[in-house]
């Protein structure tokens, strides 16, 4: 598999330059469901489809965004590989230095964790990548050696089953998700490019992760169609040097228009999504 | 994408069956690392490589397995989808009788999950897949909607970092991977199709699994390459209506011997999995 271009400064620089030159925190999920796609476009799972529509979407929001996340799982149920690799190949080509973070929650040990590492850096070309940590340690450390990309790691789910696990005490104080963040800004973080995936639907556990994290990046899925506040949101989860926060809305976006207005009605989407987040940020 | 062949019972009658037949309980992993193909089958990322290295390691160890576990990371990292297909097909059509559980550790929620189970069971055909569970039962819930397809659930990896976040107590004496247990055997089980992923370089904690889900089949990674002994995790594992687990050998099979003789070699190192397998349960 040959590398494919990419963000040529590590993820964490590319990163604080995106949120600057964007004035946004906004990440666009790319998530093409074929139940939702414009008629227009085309059979709504056939590869070239899910490219149009995804490639509009980029191109209608990057204005807008300081990242963008395909979710890899759309594109595997469609046999849609090749457009995964040529829709990030297009953002970086048409869109130099918003970096994308590919969105596969991978999470495996040893030398099955060094292929997902080739899938995600050196097949797609991603600048960034969400992991699974159930597994522990070996299964972040291979991940860690590609120390120019960043990594988020699962912590608190947006999701209303995310407390089945997450939320459990499991001594010192700590729930579940408080002792991945601690491990994730401690022990874990040997080469600086780790992250966290934390939801916005639980802002008091969102402000608990930040204060325990730092500076540390978040991505935030949970608001938009998901219902998580902005205010909230944006109160307990902004950084001090910078945002710190990729706040992720995907349907909300994506399925703003109809038929014939879908490009136009995300890009006002993300326009009114980044000015909302703004806003937020200086009522804070 | 169309539904590919498979197995027409449902998983747990097919795994049975192939119990029975089979006598044995090894469950070969197919992971084409390209470090280790053969030299002679050509160019060893290559998708055609990967499935004729794959084909053959099927067609002589079949006799002596009860399962194939394709594990999807090697596939994906050289653009080998359509070998993975392939090779999925070849098990059902040449193989009948013997379940394929694809080791892709997913783990998301709502609309992805039901992308990922489409990429598992219409895409590829698997009987059976593991899960990551960190997610809660959302993330488990859209794979229960295929009621005659498995879902072996994370719960007690066999890596060291395993313990990392799976062996901190969670209250009522349980800890994360024995809660996983006692979850997946009563609460998150409402199709009967559920499984654990338990590793066998910890025999006692295999043992207290097996204590809390009765007759739920387990799949246990991590004799052979890594290291778990046999006898402990036949005694510790063992059902007892059935045999009740997949005791997973990969590396130690598939690069038994060398350019010439991996195919002979991969046949005699399976029957001798299985032979000790047998008499560890005849022991214990």
């Amino acid at each position: 598999v040959t590398a494919k271009p990419e963000n040529t400064v590590d993820f964490m620089s590319s990163l604080a330059s995106a949120w600057e030159r964007s004035g946004s925190m906004l990440c666009v999920g790319l998530d093409p469901d074929p139940a939702k796609l414009p008629a227009t476009l085309g059979a709504p799972d056939s590869p070239d489809t899910i490219l149009r529509f995804c490639r509009g979407i980029v191109d209608a929001t990057a204005p807008f965004a300081c990242a963008f996340k395909p979710q890899i799982a759309y594109f595997a149920a469609a046999r849609a590989e090749a457009a995964l690799e040529a829709l990030i190949d297009h953002i970086h080509r048409a869109h130099p230095g918003i970096p994308v973070v590919l969105d596969s929650k991978r999470g495996d040990i040893g030398a099955t964790a060094e292929r997902y590492a080739i899938e995600a850096f050196e097949r797609y070309g991603a600048d960034a990548v969400t992991v699974n940590p159930y597994m522990g340690f070996d299964s972040i450390e291979p991940w860690l050696d590609r120390s120019d990309r960043g990594v988020f790691l699962l912590c608190r789910t947006s999701n209303p089953g995310g407390s089945d696990l997450q939320a459990l005490e499991v001594g010192d104080g700590d729930r579940l998700f408080e002792r991945v963040a601690r491990l994730a800004a401690t022990r874990w973080n040997r080469n600086g490019q780790l992250g966290l995936v934390v939801g916005a639907t639980f802002p008091a556990e969102l402000a608990r992760v930040r204060a325990l994290v730092g500076d540390m990046p978040l991505l935030v899925p949970g608001i938009g169609a998901q219902g998580g506040d902005i205010d909230a949101t944006v109160s307990a989860g902004h950084g001090r040097a910078q945002p710190g926060m990729l706040v992720n809305s995907s349907r909300a976006i994506l399925y703003a228009g109809g038929a014939d207005d879908w490009a136009q009605a995300a890009a006002a989407a993300a326009r009114d999504t980044r000015d909302a987040l703004r806003n937020a940020a200086m009522r804070r």
